[in-house]
């Protein structure tokens, strides 16, 4: 089944204290589609300038990712990142940013994409999500991310807009100040109050976190001791789970808590490189041997 | 079989969110003591000065802990500890301490105990671990713990401990001071190199990480709802895995995993009182109860 995504397209440069790359794809939408293909699949709908380049979107060509939805606008620029990390690389910092595209008016879902049961919206203005939510409201499962900005800026429209999905993804500071609640079990609960049958929330190194309105679900994540740049990694992650979701075509706990697992695994591999490249050349095969190890190293039957 | 713990007695002052207390039973031994009791025989060995009263020690009494190594030592003083947290709770503030006795002499060990099997050496200076190691030197399984303090300033007196120990446990923070490195699974192997067999990592409300010459796991923390005061949680889980250990008679790999779960499990309780209250109350329902509790959230078969 057809999972569709929403998000940034964008050309990154990246320091991280294993080197530096420069004008490289990425982008919310393109890391969580690359992760979602391996399952399910996809439909990417974002807006880029006419200064992007299309070819530096054959990794999703190669995946079979439609991109039928990302527009080239005339007269305008593709998103722009520059981000540094250091030390534990937990953090980026962001050296440099132009909107550019971002700054102007949403991505067009094409009629074709219409009959898409799988959404994911990844960050941006809560009021956008909003107005995508209601395009796809006889949708089977819509999933939202958000971000530290919205949540400090646009408190009342975020609130509005989670009463429209099924899922929020964010991560454990997000979650700490979205509701106010130090302890992450608890703030999980009340991100349900909020609207969402379910939350998951990323703890980055130290894995995940499932709250769900009949399920409680701990994943550690899978312990990689090479990590190269963690760009993407929380989109990336993002992506094994809706993509698994909408393969499945299942949203019960148990596939919820297996989704979440391929999420891990995936994400073990993208942060093995700068960009897409590691993400882009991951095989079946080697997820399911991670899958495995991560079943092997959290088990105590 | 015996398990002998030697480590602090104190009388803390705690104050949190959620109250204060004051002069109540403290210290790592004592933590640990009432956590090992619950799978194994414990012999305490530790000083306490001539102000300490003895009838603190009832709850370790009631769980059948051979008190016959807390020495009394005329003429000096209990360590006192006086602590605050805030917020999320992670971290501990000293408002004040007094270390007194700790300052002192070691504690000497009893004759009868010189046939205990199992050790713990709690945090204290690492000449004086050594010099207990060196006591026990035929036991089936020495493990310790350190703090950031001798990581620091005494780093050659570590080094030369850690090769006389079968087993280091150690939070997240020291780790990564010990050895250099940001990643765990990196830290871990690291520190087998510098002479144990096992480490396990502690992670708090992020549960534990175990690296063994030939094992790795990963274990979430029991996700409790209620922390009224976290003094304490990290020597409940030592001896929660010490514990089990000793009872079971083996340190493999899936013994040692399930240790750590026992540890996390007894952890949750602690934290749910100030002092030992919750700890010395627990029953071996209750840690059964959320054992099964901590597989069922952690399953993703």
């Amino acid at each position: 089944m057809s999972l569709l995504v929403t998000g940034s397209i964008g050309i990154d440069s990246v320091e991280t204290p294993h080197g530096k790359v420069e004008n490289v794809l990425g982008g919310s939408s393109i890391y969580f589609s690359l992760s979602a293909a391996c399952f399910a699949d996809v439909r990417l709908v974002g807006v880029v300038g006419e200064d992007f380049d299309m070819d530096m979107l054959a990794p999703l060509r190669r995946k079979r990712i439609d991109i039928g939805g990302v527009e080239v606008r005339s007269g305008s620029r593709t998103f722009r990142w520059q981000g540094k990390y250091q030390g534990a690389m937990n953090d980026a910092e962001t050296v440099g940013v132009e909107l550019n595209v971002l700054g102007e008016d949403g991505a067009k879902i094409p009629e074709a994409f219409a009959d898409s049961r799988h959404i994911f919206l990844a960050n941006t203005h809560p009021a956008l999500q909003k107005h995508f939510a209601g395009v796809f409201s006889s949708a089977e499962l819509i999933v939202m991310d958000t971000m530290n900005l919205w949540i400090e800026n646009e408190a009342d429209a975020l609130r509005d807009t989670l009463r429209a999905v099924h899922g929020l993804v964010l991560n454990e500071g997000e979650a700490r100040l979205l509701t106010g609640s130090h302890n992450l079990v608890t703030a999980g609960r009340r991100i349900l109050e909020m609207g969402p049958r379910f939350t998951i929330i990323k703890k980055g190194e130290h894995g995940s976190l499932l709250v769900a309105e009949d399920d409680l679900f701990v994943l550690p994540a899978y312990p990689t001791e090479k990590t190269i740049d963690p760009t993407g990694c929380g989109d990336t992650f993002a992506g094994g789970v809706m993509g698994y979701l909408a393969g499945q075509g299942r949203c019960d706990g148990p596939t919820l808590r297996r989704a979440m697992a391929r999420g891990s695994v995936i994400a073990s591999f993208v942060i093995e490189s700068f960009s897409v490249d590691a993400l882009a050349a991951v095989t079946g095969e080697q997820i399911e041997e991670r899958l495995a190890e991560l079943k092997r190293i959290s088990d105590f039957a």
